[in-house]
């Protein structure tokens, strides 16, 4: 092509890659492919009918509304059910501290926009949701890391990189992308201490919360920051954005997701969403105020859970019984995700070269490290929630061929 | 609140200020205001049973397509309905030029993503469309800046500008927001000449060209570049990005545009837009080939030209009737908006508060300029397509009452 325009590019532009995932994903759709590689919910679980009828009400009664431009915020009645949802979470939230999203993926980038300048350091877990690192380092983010181990973030290590002075700390308490742990109660409490001795805010990113399979809730971030900060009264004193979404619980194919922040930077948000898309699709905001209202997106959520739970129980088994004992993996309490980690000496690149031969994918697991080094490459993501039972099983079934003909190659070393 | 998150601010945030249409949106919304503010579709001409019966047949038919996560470029049926579609126009695009996105708006932001460094200069026609300077200026876009009259860009005025050397020219050719004036077919030849002497690319935003009421079809500037390249058979070979929407053809509600530009640039917007939401809504963008689809499209779009013809015609004949002979205005072919310039000494914003006492509403001019001057305060943006034929008269009386005790308040020079 003519070379006018990639002269043209600007830094950013040349800082960012194709995403592995991306590729991968490509590789991963042909015929007789078992892949545990996306991070889709299982189609069988859309409510489809509700999605009809809902389809149909807003069209009868709104459709002035719902095919007319709206606000950036967002439309009113789904941010207030949205508020009113997340008060059964104990998270205390007005109707002017939330702002819709196109998908949680555009929560990130305005993010990354509102306060990253170009060398600012962010913190994030290793490993870490791969969208972040994208969204923050078209900015011109640089990272700093602290492992996490299967209670989460290892808060122990926290405070000497919080010395660093991170523009602000991103982290996934519950069920993480990619390593399926969670934030256990009491380093929950720790990183908010330390958030607060510091004075570095938190970006608390909870898409997977409600998909809690076994054990009770742990109260989000948001919320154990407010009873420190003793103003559980009022929103806008905290350290704590929390971001959520629809995309696990209704249909990631709407784009809807959410900002929960104190009102001054939900409105500085605004203006940046203003630039970016104007507003997120009326349409589909509205359908699904009309899919989730009259309590039924807590009794859908009950049954996404059984379906994954199973689906997780079958995993973990087949796992048992036909991985060899030197790899070893998380043993995740909700979520989509679960993570494998492979003896010292084995690679996960190689490793997938293998699997696709034997006709199953994954994403490996140094995509999700903001700082690679040696260890990252000892990873594997796999996802249970969009194979069936049956596909779960056969598909590590065939992985399990594939590591153990990666193993006979290399000199393995006790984990 | 805590002053923890605003010490945070990127540089690009603290850029950014409220807009003020969006202000003034707020206030003209009261009962028994006439808004001309807007740049709104007439919901009469939502295709509403269209619609019902397309979300009918998406969610019968490809609900777990329609539901689930999708490409970051769009669905390929909506892409190549596009290319076809262009065609027509003249513009031989293939799917792969085409990058579907979250409304025009998000072209113009992962435009600015792509090319704007800080600092760097872009050349905007004056007045220009308010969002595009929104979009580019959080990625510090500074503006160099030539005006428009009845024909459109005075592109005898281009050439000194272009040897300033700026990243790339954004130009609104057909029925320009907010002049509503038009770029004739002498000058679209004389500009792309100069973009290809001087190599500076050029974006042109076309979301009004298929609603002309009167007139020839003038060729869009992708195609005169191509034909002065001598490559209309290859599409990577060029200096124009086009840029376009549904939201003037079928509903702004669901939020869709596109881009057609060469595959390496589509490869790079493709990736910015991964990390800015992921993906267009799957769901609305079948639902826009379902109702666009056996050429419902072009069908509607002549009901459409027809309504907002009367408008436009019954806003001319008012202003006629009822303005005085110091203020001027153009005579839109198509579009949305007619633009008002009051006589020297009068100002916009002092008008804007005696048509709110009026219970009339517009957006004055100087929001639409990206370099101020005396002069930019002298002009009104009135759109024709929201209100109704009596509303419009009544609006456009009201307005003139406005116009008329501001006019007694200066000292009128002749224009």
């Amino acid at each position: 092509m003519s070379t006018l325009w990639k002269s043209r590019y600007s830094l950013r532009a040349t800082e960012v890659k194709s995403s592995a995932i991306r590729e991968l994903l490509r590789v991963s759709g042909k015929p007789g492919m078992i892949s545990f590689a996306g991070g889709l919910p299982a189609p069988e679980v859309f409510p489809v009918e509700r999605f009809k009828e809902a389809c149909e009400k807003v069209l009868r009664e709104h459709s002035a509304l719902a095919l007319q431009y709206g606000a950036t915020e967002g439309c009113e009645v789904l941010r207030a059910m949205i508020a009113r949802h997340m008060a059964r979470y104990g998270i205390q939230a007005h109707v002017d501290n939330v702002l819709i999203t196109s998908g949680s993926q555009q929560a990130l980038d305005l993010i990354g926009k509102l306060f990253i300048n170009s060398g600012d350091r962010v913190l994030v877990e290793a490993p870490t949701y791969l969208g972040a690192l994208q969204a923050f380092s078209v900015y011109g983010a640089q990272y700093l890391s602290v492992p996490v181990d299967a209670d989460g973030l290892r808060t122990e290590l926290l405070e000497d990189t919080l010395r660093l002075g991170p523009k602000f700390m991103y982290v996934l308490p519950n069920f993480q992308n990619p390593a399926g742990v969670t934030l256990s109660e009491g380093r929950r409490e720790q990183l908010i201490l330390l958030a607060d001795k510091y004075g570095i805010p938190v970006i608390e990113d909870d898409p997977y919360g409600q998909l809690r399979y076994e054990g009770k809730h742990i109260a989000p971030l948001v919320v154990l920051d407010r009873q420190n900060m003793r103003r559980d009264d009022d929103f806008s004193f905290g350290n704590v954005i929390y971001l959520s979404t629809f995309s696990k619980t209704l249909a990631p194919g709407l784009r809807l997701g959410w900002i929960v922040a104190p009102t001054e930077v939900i409105g500085k948000l605004t203006q940046l969403k203003q630039g970016a898309d104007l507003h997120t699709s009326t349409f589909t905001q509205l359908m699904a105020y009309e899919v989730a209202r009259g309590g039924f997106l807590d009794h859908h959520v009950r049954q996404i859970r059984k379906v994954y739970r199973e689906r997780r129980d079958v995993m973990l088994q087949a796992l048992a019984e036909f991985f060899p004992s030197e790899v070893t993996w998380t043993r995740p309490k909700g979520g989509l995700f679960l993570w494998i980690s492979l003896p010292q000496g084995m690679d996960s690149q190689s490793l997938f070269r293998s699997a696709l031969a034997e006709n199953v994918a994954f994403v490996p697991g140094d995509s999700f490290y903001a700082i690679k080094d040696r260890e990252s490459n000892r990873h594997l993501r796999l996802n249970f929630s969009y194979c069936s039972p049956a596909q779960i099983r056969e598909g590590i079934r065939r992985l399990s061929v594939a590591v153990k003909s990666q193993l006979l190659q290399v000199d393995v070393q006790p984990v």
